[in-house]
């Protein structure tokens, strides 16, 4: 039995041959002596208070030089493990690193979601005034809809206007419902006597309509009714907010102070020079711009989020793909703007197709993405099989980062399940130990 | 030996320090004592009547404070195994609560899918008497088309009543079966004499064809024959249905419910007003609308899934995908939405494109979903960017919910897979069992 | 110690209470008693020689009552160790039977896998006589492009003129290829004598065309030539075909039969009735549809199959995705019928679209597939929001089925490289072994 | 205790019957006798150094004759296993190899990947001149960006010098740039004087537009000195590479050289032949021809791929799916071509859809790619049903060999994410170590 040792890891006995442990002299197994604690002088062996399903993969170890991790157990349990044993993750073959490098993307994700999806709500009024207090009450009011039954109700509201808000935009420009203030002769006239003629074409019925008509009173008063209850609700969901660094810092928060200030311009510029607007071009190009960048005033929309996780994590998905999408872009632009070069010169001799390469690019762009709109096509044979080509390049080239995206919102939205399911269990867990509170105690490590 | 215990389960010993049991005193383990029933003198040893594989587990818990399951492992088994050494389900870890809880979710599928793949031939007729034998027969033949083959021949004349009921508003309104009775020109004379001009586009030639012909009367025939199959079969089949309560609450005859309604009242409407109806434009209006709700009458035609699992499974994927289904259309609604704001701004120097933000969204629609039929685009270069923006954003936002709907529909089918391969092995099971049933019954339990 | 008693599996000692494994006297431990083989009265312990892995899943099922298998292990060795035990397979429970039915399904896709890429270039000439020789070396010639080399310069060899079959009905209907022999105007008297006009619409310039035109004399000898050629490759294809009736049951061998019939009567039509096609209506609607269903002559092309495993797979998937497709077809066809009866509906005050229901189903089909010509779009507000519904709706319909199909697809090409491997892997052993005679031998059973 | 004799794997006893041993003589354990060296008289019993939780499947060879690998262990461990007991992987059953394949496959993929994602920075100067040495950073500075903070600035200005010279085509042709320096009708003239009416049209203005104008003088300039910039770039980075062999093997290197020797080809003809580049037309030709192919100088843009990981792994993917790209672009072929053939018999009666088979292949692609452009479309019914088929077909041929090649490169970034996980380990592990070197030294096997 000449070198061979016993080795009891939780009441199972393993044998090693010392000079087989010794290979690894730094670790805790190729240091152990007949002296050390975990000797026992009766059995002959070493105790260890392992667990002894583990300690093969650890003899392993010794024995090929590498460790293959089985894949049924936790990355966290092999971590602690190896760890207790003393021997480095690096020594991790690394075909079964995966093991470990799974389990950690996954707590990872885990702790984001978590950091994520914390309900603001178990936050307590810390200040003690009466007017701290009322500023809290006010604050869970505006932002989270959970609190209460009225906070509930006027997240509705607040949904509604934005509703409201989304479709004035669509109001005021329509045809339909504008009123004409002037004659088009007489503004023609009017244009011609001010000088409009260069930055306005009298050929496009959109332009000349929206010149010589306006909004009617009740939807300019809409209008402004809404903003000013934006307004009024920014500024005290901000001054009521406790923590004002972190509200700067959410980009919900950001676009409402965004919109504000363009907002409230707008109307500046509109009371102060309402005479000049049609006679001053910039005044209208600046307020034509400040109308068209007014349109993220949507994605107060997704204020909903708060409310509702699978669009919060459509939107972690979308934020933690950039990678993807980059690479989708770049890839799209440059096989894109190639076959606009291909179908521009292979399409050279057909009079009516393509006139430059820019018509090209919206061509093999609109053909990758299979829309297909139909206003520009190849022509000539040559061409079509340019076509053809780009067609299937688009397929493939969007296919790929699609599938990664899709791929990577499917896993989130799974974990996202798992994770509320788990803190489900944990309420319903709390809820009834708080009940019978003397048992609970003693689960909890009596020894802490 | 100090504090170290043997602990024998299932004949495998293991040696842990009693220190280490008693940091969960309220555990089986944390408050065993040498009293207890399982201390076997003879070994010095606690003797459990437990899986050994799984105690390595258990007792890593008490080592290591959490508890990481192996996932080779059904969590049924470990619910019962925490349940036997009284650890409650919270002490495991969240990285490995995915084990039970992927369980739990399988299970609940399962469930489901039993109870809706429940074939109801086996309810056996209960009531005595000649005439309830002869309901339930009836209702058998009507119902269960596997119950018999006369019951299979009816389900096919079913279905292909159907098919004729599902094409007859095509062959009604077609231009090349209609006859014509009266002369347009008479028509126009007689509409203005009644003064139908307001309601009536005389530039319509589709209207003009509707209102101056007529089905022939083999199809009126058809159509009233078709009706009154499908309503006696209705009635019959509620009548003889033997839990009517649950009859009321499947959509399918709710729906042959609501068809029976509609069409009667329709033909009532028919019969008393027939003179009335050029002149009378309510009923008019009413007749197209009842005429139009009664597209519905094609989902008869999802009767067929009772036999076919698949189309079952779709639907059932549709109703528990809600979530995803309403994800999809609020992204695909607010990105729609700020799409045909933003082309309606840059496009407002082109004189033909988007008249306005209506055509807009349309457009957006089309584009997002890849449709792109072409009747609008963008013209200018910064429409164009546009453009290409809103495709690539439709295909990212549709990709993701709908990725998530085809592998929930994939997880159903899988799973329904291996119900189907189970119930066919307990059916050959049983089918073996009862010819040789001496043996069977010493198979089950005997101490029951 | 009373009725414990002690199982040694394979060396390693289990321990159970007798009464718990007294539950189901049938089953071999259930049965066990000290008078048996197995009993070892120097160790007074069972010993069993299995798998002592396995043991404990095949104890828990008396002490629980139910069998959970751990998915690490293949469903057959669970098959035999439970056949062993005598406890029938239907005592798995539901939960954990996944294991057993997938490992089953692996295996029928695994033989099928096996039978459809079963080479028969193994199968020796059974004939012994000289023509028998000969038959064999012309069939293996014809048929099986791996035999020799010559037999792979034929396989290009056809398919090259497979190609130029594929092209000749393009070149023979081509406008710049067909040479004119009548002028238009002498045709229309020609036609207007016999009486021509009900059947020929002459502002149809492609019948006008085809009728006034006829195909240069190198292309109606080519494709004699190349039709002469494949009826000659068929039929002795056939004659020296080993096993003619296998042969009768191969698609593409009905295929070149019905294509041999097809073109024949087609030949001896055009001899003998030269004259009269002009005249003979009936003759000219015969021979165009003789041409419309030698299309099919283009499958020709997948013998290539025979040596590119994926298309054959692909075929395998389609073949094998029946109910998949049928779930497809009939979701898409009810879908979109309703669609099209809405569209009508909502469309039916536009003048210009939707002359009828038929073209509905045309839109909603090629809006559901989401190709959008833009032949047929809808115009008014409610129609758009049919459009709107229709396209999302068609996009869900058709990933579900679709998703599952190139999953299927997906499937069937990974297990097929795994079975490429283990048959590479077999077959460099064999080739090794071959060598190294002496060794094989001892490692085939001993005993056998 | 007959024929059972016991064996002792690193602790554990296992028992087995001699008999059962002995049937595959040619392995370890069927070839040991109580004589060998592993037979230790004291235990009475064979000791082996192993892992006894490997051990139960290696005995199971014995009884059942067959492999089952137990899927959670990695395929090296057991490649190792049943070589140290001598037992050939042959004999690992079918269904259970994949665990062996599936590991193998894994490891050339990440060989593979290390190989590509090699960093050549670690690659030292061997050379000892000064002239050496300067080549040598000269190449870091071209070639490796992450050399150096000024190879870093020199990609980004190489980037952006891409960037302008994949403009300039666009720029050259685009009718709003260039100089009009003939009159159209002066042109004309001149044209039909030397004769260039046949291969000019001259009712196309595109062709007209090119012939009478010319590029600014600023833009000659521009192409020039970006030519002239990566001519020199070119021949210095070929000059300094240090392995000019693995130079010329690069794709992006091989583009380099023929983009190099097509540009200096063209300026020199025509700065040769200036004045006749109207008049001949094969110059003319030369040079179109010329412009056409220089396309390619798009895909230097992919030089940015040795900074971007994703970006190459998209090669990657698309290279090692060619069977898949090849299987769809044969699948595609052939039923496009199918569907043409039916679509021109189908819709022969129609005066303006089709007027010849290629123009209904370009439908079939067209339509089965959901492009749908809307410039030809079926007209007829059958037409249409013929065009319902195709676009479904096209559906289902185009997702599954799309769905692999989106798999293929899920799989290949993922495995990637590991890789660099993994190095990211080692690498910091590393930088732990050199700073606490007498630790690490004691890590590595002291008996080495």
């Amino acid at each position: 039995m000449d070198d061979k040792i016993c080795i009891n890891v939780g009441g199972t006995v393993f044998r090693a041959k010392m000079s087989t442990l010794r290979k690894y002299p730094n670790t805790l197994l190729g240091s152990i002596s007949f002296e050390s604690d975990c000797y026992v002088n009766e059995d002959k062996s070493f105790y260890f208070d392992r667990n002894p399903e583990l300690f093969n993969t650890i003899l392993d170890f010794y024995r090929n030089g590498c460790i293959h991790l089985p894949n049924h157990l936790c990355g966290l349990l092999w971590e602690t493990e190896l760890k207790f044993w003393k021997i480095p993750l690096t020594e991790i073959s690394e075909c079964c690193y995966k093991t470990v490098s799974s389990y950690k993307k996954r707590v990872n994700i885990s702790n984001m979601l978590r950091a994520v999806f914390f309900t603001r709500n178990q936050s307590e009024c810390t200040s003690t005034s009466v007017l701290g207090k009322c500023c809290h009450r006010l604050w869970l009011f505006l932002d989270e809809p959970s609190s209460s039954i009225w906070a509930r109700v006027f997240s509705f509201v607040y949904l509604s206007i934005v509703l409201i808000s989304a479709s004035l935009p669509c109001l005021i420009t329509h045809p339909g419902i504008r009123i004409e203030h002037t004659n088009t002769d007489a503004f023609l006239k009017k244009a011609e006597y001010i000088n409009l003629k260069f930055w306005m074409n009298k050929d496009n019925p959109k332009e000349m309509h929206l010149a010589t008509s306006e909004q009617p009173i009740w939807l300019y008063r809409t209008n402004l009714a809404v903003n000013v209850f934006f307004s009024v609700e920014t500024v005290f969901r901000f001054l009521t907010c406790p923590f004002r660094k972190r509200f700067l810092k959410e980009w919900l928060n950001i676009l409402d102070i965004y919109l504000f200030v363009i907002m409230w311009i707008r109307y500046g510029v509109i009371q102060n020079y309402r005479n000049d607007l049609i006679t001053n071009i910039r005044l209208a190009y600046f307020l034509c711009f400040c109308e068209a960048v007014s349109v993220l005033r949507l994605f107060r929309f997704f204020r909903l989020a708060k409310q509702y996780s699978s669009l919060r994590i459509l939107f972690i998905t979308i934020k933690d793909s950039v990678k993807e999408l980059l690479l989708l872009l770049i890839t799209f632009i440059v096989f894109g703007w190639m076959f606009a070069n291909l179908i521009y010169y292979t399409e050279i001799r057909e009079p009516e197709s393509f006139p430059n390469m820019l018509v090209g690019f919206w061509w093999s762009v609109v053909t990758m993405t299979t829309v297909g709109y139909g206003d520009v096509y190849p022509v000539g044979p040559l061409g079509r099989v340019v076509g053809v080509l780009c067609s299937l390049c688009g397929l493939l080239v969007l296919a790929m980062p699609i599938a990664i995206i899709a791929s990577n919102f499917d896993n989130l939205c799974r974990q996202n399940e798992e994770r509320e399911a788990y803190a489900n269990v944990q309420m319903s867990h709390k809820s009834n130990t708080s009940k019978t509170a003397c048992n609970t105690s003693s689960i909890n490590p009596a020894n802490k």
